[in-house]
């Protein structure tokens, strides 16, 4: 059994002209007039495929294919059709869309699953504008209240549930109610590790966990002309110093850890002034939760050495952390298994960045397939996945989709 | 023959009362109400000491004494009344009151020097209402015309030229007609070099040559996530390795030279995502001309070289040079043997910072002097220098001054 690659690709295409951008990208953020057109769409779809429609109080819409045995619980698939104000074409529409084209390939071969199959679009994935990212699938996930999402508010003061009533999706079914017998999403990687190793599928185990820190370092500001070196408190020459450490900590645990410094400001910001101030955040990840409290440890004494040696006055704050996503085994295998029947090249991989799936493994069995995109690139509209790697990827869906859907009671 | 050190520090406390601030530093700005009050007190106390008051086209006051021969070029004695908005008691103001004190300190022991000897005042010394600074200054020596200066417009669009009418010092004089035999300056130290060997008196020989720079580094935007660190084009990493580089080689050039980097800014500055772009600048400074050429040679290298060896895109550009200047030897000798007959304790140094002494060495043989100030502070309303260093400062001077105004020719 193979998807309908062309059906699937037109299908992406003709989603990326609502909200299309003259570079190519796309512009479709969560509970604008463009998402609105673009639920219409993919629920007219799902209609015509023959699902029936349920839409919750977050405005996430469930396409329901019925199985042999509609008491079962579902197998679902999904993603999301929001996104970033200069998107892409494939970021989660990819994942909506290759579910809807499961269903159009078991309608193809008439082949009627044990389980039903329910495609998922969540609301407001991106955070784009409404904080924070992934709030849906989080609710359905139990990470967030349903107040608390309802009660955000985009930069004009516009409140979520506002925005959901305004453009007709504010549901009735209550977030997090039904219940799933596994869930898959499947994505482009948003990095460049799958197309550095010219592999079309990766079979992602999990994702990394995360700590964000602020770092302020105090120095003491003073003219670039009458001090000398060595009678300064520069705040930058510190920040060399942390910084070089900070790298080799990262490198110390391998090639999975990363240390990314995405902020970074001097104050006051004057050519002939040495900064008073530095204001840098620092982003440390790990797959493994081990190793990252490892880093963390790390990283707290290189700042209290620092201290201690240049005089000059660190603090460093933990701001944020999740904990590494460890999918359920039964899904990933299920994943591995499509793969090998597809004769697909794929990579064991984890997750760098967040998704949907991470809140729905909190309730339900899940895991993720990843295809390439070019560059590395997302959250860009010149994001790019090749067609041979769009279909790879719902295949190896259709595939695991299908394992999981058999009633192994029968 | 001394000073009268308590009339001298009643003045600078008098004249720290115009525009005086509750953190008792001082706010009097350049051709503001404060700036024209502390103008009217400083010519009441030149008429009152006997002085003829000239004002030119800038709104330059000097203070004039006649000598045994009024035929003779006059010694000039000067610095600025106007002060940062957030400035403190001695910036400036010292070397003028130190002027009229010893004006006099002649008359109190009715010695009359064979060279007339001028005070002067220079408009907006700061530039922190018209940029640039040392602009009136500047003019005198050469480095502006008139025009340019009339054409300064601060904030609120208000022209320097427009400003002086209003607060009545827009004078006839032409800028720059007047003739000196030498010049001195007198002024705290603004860095914490003195306070550090507990030396009263610096005698300056120069300022600085001084280069700046904006780099700019050019890396790939990327989310903090998948993408491992090996395959980043991460500009923090590259300015790690940069900033390293750099400040070793000011360390290379020795104590004199200075390396400061004032700006520092990561864009887009998003927690989560590797910069796609670092901006900075680069004070580079040294004594000698030699050696900054040197220092600029060694960065452009280490630029290059990171440049080829990272991947990262670095776009250099010198924005301002300022060579060193290297003040008269006739005055420089002069404050050595004042130093030298006043018994106190001396340093010879560099000045780090520009000073109205800069431009007027274009015209005029000139040197300064230096006195302690705490901390190193300046431009700061905790700006301090003790009473026993103001008094030196100014019996330096006062020496340096009689041996410059005698004819050596009779």
């Amino acid at each position: 059994m193979r998807v309908d690659g062309s059906r699937l690709y037109e299908r992406l295409m003709q989603m990326a002209q609502i909200g299309g951008t003259p570079k190519g990208g796309v512009c479709r953020v969560a509970l604008t007039d463009e998402d609105k057109r673009g639920r219409e769409l993919f629920v007219k779809w799902c209609r015509e495929a023959g699902c029936s429609i349920h839409t919750d109080a977050l405005g996430n819409i469930f396409a329901r294919r019925e199985g042999r045995d509609s008491s079962l619980p579902a197998v679902l698939i999904g993603s999301h059709l929001d996104s970033q104000p200069t998107g892409g074409k494939y970021d989660g529409v990819y994942g909506v869309l290759a579910g809807l084209e499961v269903i159009e390939t078991l309608n193809r071969y008439e082949h009627l699953t044990d389980s039903p199959i329910e495609i998922v679009s969540w609301t407001n994935e991106e955070g784009a504008r409404f904080t924070p990212a992934m709030i849906a699938s989080g609710v359905f996930g139990g990470a967030f209240t349903l107040d608390y999402a309802y009660s955000r508010k985009d930069d004009q003061g516009k409140s979520l549930k506002e925005e959901l009533g305004r453009i007709g999706f504010l549901g009735d079914d209550p977030v997090g109610a039904r219940e799933y017998k596994a869930s898959f999403e499947v994505h482009i990687e948003q990095g460049p590790v799958l197309e550095a190793n010219d592999v079309p599928i990766g079979i992602v185990t999990g994702v990394q966990g995360i700590v964000w820190y602020e770092l302020t370092i105090k120095g003491q500001e003073t003219h670039a002309g009458p001090c000398p070196m060595s009678m300064r408190k520069d705040p930058v020459q510190g920040l060399v110093k942390a910084l070089g450490a900070i790298y080799q900590l990262g490198a110390a645990h391998g090639e999975e850890a990363r240390v990314t410094i995405g902020k970074l400001h001097a104050e006051p910001g004057v050519v002939n002034t040495v900064p008073g101030n530095l204001d840098l955040t620092i982003d440390l990840r790990h797959p493994s939760g081990e190793k990252l409290k490892q880093m963390q440890e790390g990283l707290n004494k290189i700042i209290s050495d620092l201290e201690r040696d240049t005089g000059l006055d660190f603090g460093l704050q933990q701001i944020w952390k999740a904990d590494p996503v460890h999918f359920d085994s039964g899904c990933i295998e299920a994943v591995r298994q499509a793969v090998v029947e597809l004769k697909l090249d794929a990579k064991e991989m984890v997750s760098g960045a967040g998704h949907d799936a991470v809140y729905v493994a909190n309730k339900v069995p899940t895991s993720m397939i990843f295809i390439p995109c070019k560059d590395g690139l997302s959250h860009n509209e010149a994001e790019h996945a090749d067609k041979e790697h769009i279909i790879a990827g719902a295949d190896v869906l259709l595939h695991a989709v299908l394992k999981m859907a058999e009633n192994t009671n029968k």
